[in-house]
């Protein structure tokens, strides 16, 4: 079942991890590898990578420390997304040729559990799309507005970290419920981006503000409903002071506290959930799997009716891996950053 | 209808704001006055007060700032729960005689709408249980903890300011729901209380602890599922770190905070909701309104059966309303604070 122009590889070159980040990762942190692949037991198939995806969560694997999964220890290959194609299958439901997602790692090729790994339809839109508006930061935006924010039409929604992979989807479904949809992003061109082509109400730069508060409070005249947050800090302590009788905060990223070797300090504002009634939530994307194929249909429908507009930020090589996600933490990319690996 | 042995006074004494607190109040920021009562108006009652309730949501009232109600102006009379004796009534509803509870401030007699008092069954439990078990913090224990935080049969919920009126409340519904309760609470005292009278299954003195996270981790060897917390700052930073997957954070007070000047600063930990996928919620009672008649049925039926205990903590004298309040936002009563009026 191997697809005739597709040689079967006998190693696949990989990224590691060289060394744990201390604050932001550097590119000497990781290092480039290469490891034999292992012959194909039953159940398993070859997959050789086409897109990589680069998210922030992968900057909590790297500390050591173990959250809600383990963390990738020295030596060990980077957690990543991977889009790519079946290049030998020893399991029934897939085929050579097949096109699959899955967390793969940062790796050329990899054996997978075909259990593991999800078909993706290639009409549905490009390959890349798997991971982006039609996979996990599509569900993500997805599940974490409509089911932990439950926006109303006729609400103010705001959203951290608009002009990432996450924040454009969650402003543009945002807009499809009706909704006053508000972006913080970190340049103008972030900004014209998310009030131009993806139809925000409003935004604003957060590096050229000195007072988030004053920014959001005239974009938000009418108060926030539901602050979708994927940065925390300052910007999330200016949000909390404009949230509206009963809003809710998604809490899906805290990017600005991923790199800080010490907890950061703030204000505490608890008490103003109180005054408010309003409601702080984290989630994760995993705990909507059984609901995951409602999201990729409405997202799916969405993107062919237009409704969802999206940029992807791509990066060649898989050498070139590391540098793309520092730069994703660095806030370089508009839309999603992905690594082409192959294809 | 006028009870014959009820006097119908010209004038009332109360308590009035004198001037606003700068930190912990003082005795010297409320004064006594003398006001002379007005005529009744059709669906209006006289009432005579018998007890009245000093809550930590008065704190909130005399920073001048309106919050979920406007503040109180200095030489306006204080907010507080009333509970009391109809001497005069104007409206077919309620006769001399009656017993009521309402939001009558801090005065020996006041003239209110009839509609905007509850009549209280004084075969239900002695009347000062109109402000406590059977009133206001009945009711936020009960909805606060069964419909913010939801517990489960077998989950550890832990409970700041526990021996207070609300948390003393809140361990024993808990426990009825066959949950762990842990309290924190700041006296030797008020930890043998909850442990010995109310059945907590463990509890310690923060006043006496250098390390909140090691004595809650050590009463809480399975972490924490539900975390009721009325006080706030270092004791929730502390809970924080041992929430659960899934846990919840039902966010009633912030008793610790209510005297300062400025926000505290504290770690940030909205990146711990994300891995724990937990949520914190501020309630107020009144959000509960169309279900209250719900929680003082069950609450009286717990009260009846004794599987809720109580202590109250009676200071005579309406001239000595403020000391009470001062030494309840210090934390010197177990259980309800209350000041008897008259009776």
């Amino acid at each position: 079942m191997t697809p005739g122009n597709l040689a079967i590889p006998s190693v696949s070159r990989q990224i590691i991890l060289a060394k744990r980040p201390e604050g932001m990762p550097k590119e000497s942190d990781f290092s480039m590898a290469e490891a034999p692949l292992p012959q194909l037991g039953a159940g398993q198939v070859l997959v050789r990578a086409l897109y990589l995806s680069v998210d922030p969560y992968v900057r909590g694997r790297l500390t050591g420390q173990n959250s809600y999964v383990k963390g990738i220890q020295p030596g060990e290959v980077i957690t990543g997304g991977v889009a790519g194609q079946v290049v030998e299958s020893g399991d029934p439901r897939l085929a050579g040729g097949d096109i699959v997602e899955g967390i793969l790692g940062w790796q050329e090729y990899a054996v997978a559990q075909a259990k593991n790994l999800r078909k993706v339809d290639p009409a549905a839109g490009p390959i890349s799309t798997a991971l982006y508006v039609l996979g996990m930061p599509g569900l993500t935006a997805y599940f974490g507005l409509l089911e932990i924010c439950r926006p109303q039409a006729g609400e103010t929604v705001v959203v951290s970290g608009a002009a990432g992979a996450v924040g454009s989807l969650v402003g543009q479904i945002a807009k499809i419920k009706r909704c006053r949809a508000i972006g913080v992003a970190g340049s103008d061109e972030k900004v014209r981006y998310l009030t131009g082509e993806l139809g925000f109400d409003g935004a604003f730069n957060y590096k050229e503000s000195s007072d988030y508060y004053g920014s959001l409070k005239e974009l938000c005249p009418n108060g926030i409903d539901v602050y979708f947050d994927n940065v925390g800090g300052e910007i999330t302590d200016a949000a909390v002071r404009l949230l509206n009788t009963r809003a809710r905060i998604g809490v899906c990223g805290q990017i600005s506290q991923y790199n800080l070797e010490e907890p950061q300090i703030g204000p505490r504002w608890l008490g103003q959930l109180i005054v408010k009634q309003a409601r702080a939530e984290g989630f994760l994307v995993t705990q909507f799997a059984d609901r995951h194929e409602d999201g990729y249909r409405h997202l799916a429908t969405w993107l062919r009716q237009n409704r969802i507009q999206y940029r992807e930020d791509i990066v060649e090589g898989l050498e070139n891996a590391p540098r793309a996600f520092i730069g994703m933490l660095e806030g370089a990319n508009i839309g999603k950053r992905l690594v082409k690996i192959a294809g």
